[in-house]
């Protein structure tokens, strides 16, 4: 399942120390009105909050990693839920020992320093329905 | 080495809970005939299927991760092996504990939820040809 | 804080065995005078050579993992610094075990193969200039 989307625009930034990273990348795309996007970025953290999908009870398990680390990778998509510009992220990120952990992105991590690619495509954005199998809101599109 | 790829369309979309993550891209690029792209993806796992590549004896080490994970990052590209649309990917998961694991994407992953943008550029493709020094087929482009 | 870019070309290439990876992408910035860009690449490397930085000292702390590893994900950007094009990236890289680990990616990392996605943009380039509250050369962009 997929479509074919338009590029818009192609946006380089940063975001700044001390931002809530998923917060700010929110911001950013409500400001904008981003409605359909793909995001990439590196940088460094100062703690990190991430989530695990528990794929039998439906449930998002949180966890903390309160301690500065790199982001090795952050990979995100805008899309729309409930009417509203989305992010659904996940993040790669390594200590100093360079041990690697990642998960879904989750409120509470807090950015160092981030510099980002943001591509933005023509809407209408795509639209995340409940999707009873998984218990997440995925992304509603013709077979 | 490298060549300018004009970019031709970009598709955003997702794979369906049980489809085979590395068949069912490569299905989705013979159907479209895609013979040059770049796919990035970011989802979950049922259970991971990676290889890793040794070196020395120029052989694929299997082994599989018989649990669910996030995949925190998948990065591939499309391009031609023996006439056909072939896909190279290299994937990254996360344990609900946050540990990261990694290496090239085998058959045996299965999905539970994947969203990708994947970029396609006008033909004709990148060849693979058989490398003696490394034991791989890579691309085959002028100096 | 972000700017729009402008793409002007996409370049698809593969660095060679031996290679440095961070100086021969530095290279090839400099050979084509890119001031503003965006890199993406997977494959292997022989050893890496990393670094942590530290958000207390403001030092990079650098570390070697001397041995083969996947490149299970490379993402940079090109920008200008002291007037010229100069790359930062991070990498995620996997053992044969399929553990992960990564970091800021520094001199000495040498490639066993490597696939890259260049994407260049319209100069002006951002410029990095020096940021008092992390240490660091960070993009200077209006608010």
């Amino acid at each position: 399942m997929m479509k074919k989307a338009k590029p818009r625009e192609v946006f380089m930034g940063r975001l700044s120390r001390g931002d809530d990273l998923l917060e700010e990348m929110s911001n950013m795309c409500l400001r904008e009105n981003i409605q359909l996007g793909w995001i990439e970025a590196l940088g460094a953290v100062k703690r990190a909050r991430l989530a695990f999908y528990n794929q039998e009870t439906h449930a998002y398990e949180f966890f903390a990693i309160d301690r500065s680390l790199e982001i090795t990778k952050l990979v995100g998509n805008v899309s729309l839920k409930d009417g509203h510009p989305f992010i659904h992220a996940h993040i790669t990120l390594a200590d100093r020992a360079g041990n690697a952990y990642g998960g879904h992105l989750a409120p509470g991590t807090v950015v160092f320093a981030c510099e980002f690619r943001l591509e933005v495509f023509d809407g209408p954005g795509i639209k995340r329905e409940f999707d009873e199998a998984t218990g997440l809101p995925l992304w509603k599109l013709d077979e």
